[in-house]
């Protein structure tokens, strides 16, 4: 009789202990920034690591995108077109803050954006996490968040961005580079390396591993760059160049 | 004098020659299928790569979503919102159609979608290549598309995929398979690796190596699967047996 009792007592002990287990599991909002002209690889390479996430959690992530303007957004290259949850204004303060990146063309244009520096410079200090994708690195170099810490970015853009942003130290040969609060990835597909790497730190090796195991990705943090052919370097000059060449 | 003459006489030839070249290089549309529902991973790897490479090749592939119904799209896990270039009816006519996936749930739903599997079926002799991406594969196989050919799909749901469709051969430890006038992909982020062996057949290897570089992503064919802990497989009658246990 007494082992007919214990059964239902060590079942309640188990269910009260699980419930504790979730209920002190940090809930994470999880946002993305759109913007026209966003890369798309650099948006849903973490977009899907934290919805997939959400699910196999149960809801520990919220995810949602938030964009600075009101309508539809393009990805680049007349892309696909979505639509913002949120305008920034009126989002969940977020807790990891995602920032993907677009063609150079289009940074150097939104680092001289007061609205999109001011908007990093404003969560810098509220965020758990911001984490750049690609050449998104140059918004965050411009909005200083990355003085004095290590940072990485495309390789092909790599020793430009160096130069842009002398206050940071470049690490090369690298999927991602996590600096606490700040994160920047390397180029689009690392995007999930980083969101992976944050699936562990907050839900532990088993769900960042049940995650890979889902898109059947192995993330990595060290990874040797590519090379262009012949040595070729991308070069901030060479339009202006060709412009003055044709004057 | 005749040497000076000869110069400008190559360059035109150099010229013609080229153009002749960018002329005679085949135009694709790329039509890419969008659902409630659909994977956002299984979309967008693709997605991404077609949109990269119509930028290289400064336009060989025309890229663009379509959907079977009006209005905002939301992606899997209450996702991105999307809207569809054009409805099934009016899109252009595909050369490329890629019909990404989504949760088993929502494929079984699907198959018996006589909508859905009535698309496939249309599109089956107009398109030069139809890919599924990840669970997708369960569609063409319910529009008898992969009867009698190779075929894979996502590594956890392959063993029920082959029971489901004895009629076609199912492939394992790879990251997608060609039969020509239909591709099937396997896991999720295996999308790219399809999409890029694409672009190698129709625009090269320069171009494939190009984008592989661009989005810092290594392609291959082979891979050995993930294998799930405790060699834990999917159960199509899990759900069944759990909903019996509680009448």
């Amino acid at each position: 009789m007494k082992k007919l009792l214990l059964l239902p007592f060590l079942l309640c002990c188990l269910l009260a202990f699980s419930q504790q287990e979730t209920s002190s599991v940090k809930k994470l909002n999880v946002a993305l920034y759109i913007y026209p002209g966003v890369g798309l690889g650099d948006l849903n390479g973490p977009a899907d690591v934290f919805l997939k996430a959400a699910g196999l959690t149960k809801g520990q992530y919220k995810v949602y995108t938030f964009a600075l303007q009101q309508g539809q957004i393009r990805t680049q290259g007349n892309g696909l077109k979505l639509t913002a949850d949120y305008l920034e204004s009126e989002m969940p303060k977020p807790d990891i803050l995602v920032i993907p990146g677009g063609s150079i063309g289009l940074m150097d244009t939104m680092c001289l954006d007061p609205k999109v520096i001011g908007m990093l410079k404003k969560y810098q200090n509220q965020v758990d996490v911001m984490m750049s994708v690609c050449t998104a690195s140059y918004l965050l170099g411009k909005a200083g968040i990355l003085d004095h810490h290590k940072a990485t970015t495309h390789y092909f853009v790599a020793d430009d961005f160096q130069t842009q942003f002398p206050a940071l130290t470049l690490v090369k040969d690298v999927r991602y580079v996590d600096e606490g609060k700040v994160m920047t990835c390397s180029g689009v597909t690392s995007g999930m390396d980083g969101a992976l790497y944050l699936i562990k730190k907050y839900s532990g090796d088993s769900i960042a591993a049940m995650l890979s195991r889902a898109i059947q990705y192995t993330p990595r943090e060290q990874e040797k760059w590519p090379v262009a052919p012949n040595g070729m370097k991308f070069d901030r000059n060479w339009k202006k160049r060709q412009d003055s060449i044709k004057q």
